[in-house]
């Protein structure tokens, strides 16, 4: 089946001017994606109500999104339950894996998965009070630290600094061979790299959707659990909507029997409604031709940069196949430089304490604003332009 | 000082032929809340991209909004933190509470509490596995239930059904003279009845804002910490956004020495937004005012209906110092009535098994709506219009 050709630029609305590759932190704004919200906030809340939860689809939008999420990461269609942030659909994963093998005291991840992952596996091991233990070996070294000791290998596929993407076939095998559950974050993977969860057999997965799923600012997580255990699972955050009968009114928990016993709370409809429309961008586009895009796009960001500016260097693994749709360079003075770009209109983002961190989104850029980029880096770096004192205060920038 | 003059219809926009009674469940439309949404979404969003976390003010959104809310509920600014839901936030509390009582092993709550709250106790006890008991007495019988075992009550002040309200002070006083923690849900208090909970001396206090406060489906929850214990709470949800340094990647949580500990993800901005619209309709009003008009309008309400429908019996507490801002009535055929009521434009809710509630918020409903109702109220009662067959099939309302 041929897909939809890329890029699709002229379904989102990107300023004038800007060339952005930071769509691993926040994607861009998808076209309709205020109409939806106005239709939402004006004809289904303001008009209907209360009776919208039923006459607007509110009850099924979590399914809904969950379902078209699934099908971006070769997961069955009710396999994913949607809401709440990444790190609460962490803490589920964990606590639901830390039951399943009671007998087992060490959840493994490594030293460069997202700081949060990490602190919910911490707050969970406080919580709990039972003597487990976090080990975070360097990434090269996880699937060595798989160990019949292991409970749980919680990891991000993507290494949000600097791209470098473990191999989910490989270390899940390896985790089920030592008898330890496995859970993917999947933050900087879902829509930027090919993704077969039913493949993968891992027990679970999680995400984001703000990032190249393009759900705008806080939109809603996700998810996954492996259809066969569902069933059996035990929801440590059991909410009302994760009950097999929310509207029963019963005083004693019992989970759905399906993935929804993952939601918790009443769901976030305004950011479920955006995400909804954001998530039309991918109808008929081929994940294959996508990371071959994404593939272009990056070597040739690589070349391009390096060619001009050897001061910066390469924080990325250089073969495409380790690499997720990301990459990085460091540079001494990062924090600068990029403030100097993104007043410039090239907008990347600063990772601590060097990592100049550039996102490859092949559903709006082309080859023309890689190598446009990459001349304004130059322009930036060669030129020291980043010395002017207006880009050395510090800010916070996610 | 003088308040503004109750209600205030024209800052909401409210359908034409509706009287909404069930603000208690999902709040109506605030004007602006639309135009709102489409500013954060196209210019900030759209517009700011990525640096909209600074340049829009995203990321102090969720203090600014708990700062507003904190104000209506007699508390400080910097105690209250929003996001995530009203069961992520009871989890939150309930964890923390725990922590502060080693020694102890029982929750006490009551069986009108919502059942979320509930579910969530459970599930917490379940993950930390150490013969934990939640005790749930009838609700009269909480008082004489706090006893020395009890390490933490955990109480509705308003129960979703009844619309009864508990004693903050006194329920307070009793469970910190048995050496308790006590943690306040305010789902049916906040917006609804005057709270002052620096007063009350409870050390936890979680709500949401989709009712009363009328954020929006789905609009994020809150949690209020007693500031002169929040530096030594331990969050069992440690996100990275409750980190003392959220942007520095460290690999080992370090709690913000604030109420911001109890943050946990990435905030819902858009959702957050639309909230910090919604509460402008607040700006000048008096809580006591608010009280006063609700108590008006509620007696109103129940003279009307019970000198019209003798065969409605009144499900709320009679003396209205004891009841919230809903009143509910027991009617055997309550489901097909209520959809009857809503077909003929008057809006209240149906809770099993048999519970009609209307809810009453000064904000936006006067006397003559209220009368209004009744009259509808009778003409569906007395006439048995609710014996309609497309009546009778049930569906789901939130």
């Amino acid at each position: 089946m041929t897909g939809v050709t890329l890029p699709r630029k002229e379904l989102f609305d990107i300023p004038e001017g800007v060339i952005y590759l930071d769509g691993n932190s926040l994607g861009v704004l998808p076209k309709g994606a205020a109409a939806r919200a106005t239709q939402v906030i004006e004809n289904e809340w303001g008009g209907q109500l209360i009776k919208a939860w039923n006459t607007a689809g509110w009850m099924a939008l979590p399914q809904v999104v969950g379902d078209t999420i699934a099908g971006l990461l070769g997961a069955p269609a009710g396999s994913v339950a949607t809401g709440d942030t990444l790190s609460i659909k962490v803490y589920q994963a964990l606590a639901a894996a830390l039951k399943m093998r009671p007998d087992r005291r060490v959840i493994l991840s490594d030293n460069g998965n997202f700081p949060s992952d990490l602190y919910m596996a911490q707050g969970l091991i406080d919580t709990i009070d039972k003597g487990y233990e976090l080990r975070t070996p360097a990434p090269e070294d996880v699937a060595g630290a798989i160990t019949e000791e292991v409970a749980v290998v919680m990891i991000t596929q993507v290494d949000y600094r600097s791209g470098r993407m473990h191999d989910i076939k490989a270390i899940t095998e390896k985790a089920h061979a030592m008898g330890a559950v496995m859970i993917w974050d999947l933050a900087h993977s879902a829509g930027a790299v090919p993704v077969d969860l039913t493949a993968s057999n891992a027990e679970f997965a999680v995400g984001c959707s703000y990032k190249y799923l393009n759900g705008g600012p806080g939109a809603p997580a996700f998810i996954y659990v492996r259809p066969d255990i569902v069933d059996s699972i035990k929801p440590a955050l059991s909410g009302w909507l994760g009950h097999d009968a929310p509207f029963a009114m019963e005083l004693a928990y019992r989970p759905a029997m399906s993935t929804e016993r993952m939601r918790v709370g009443t769901p976030p409809i305004l950011q479920l409604a955006v995400l909804e429309q954001a998530l039309k961008a991918w109808d008929g586009v081929q994940m294959a031709d996508l990371r071959a895009a994404s593939i272009t796009l990056s070597e040739t960001f690589i070349a391009e940069v390096e060619r001009r500016c050897p001061q910066l260097s390469l924080a990325s693994p250089r073969d495409p196949q380790s690499r997720g749709s990301q990459v990085s360079f460091g540079f001494e003075h990062g924090y600068a430089a990029m403030q100097a770009l993104i007043d410039r209109g090239v907008i990347g983002d600063f990772r601590a304490p060097n990592i100049m961190r550039f996102g490859f989104t092949p559903l709006y850029l082309d080859e023309k604003d890689v190598v446009a980029a990459a001349e304004i880096i130059e322009d930036v770096i060669n030129n020291e332009l980043w010395r002017d004192a207006k880009y050395q205060t510090v800010s916070r920038v996610t």
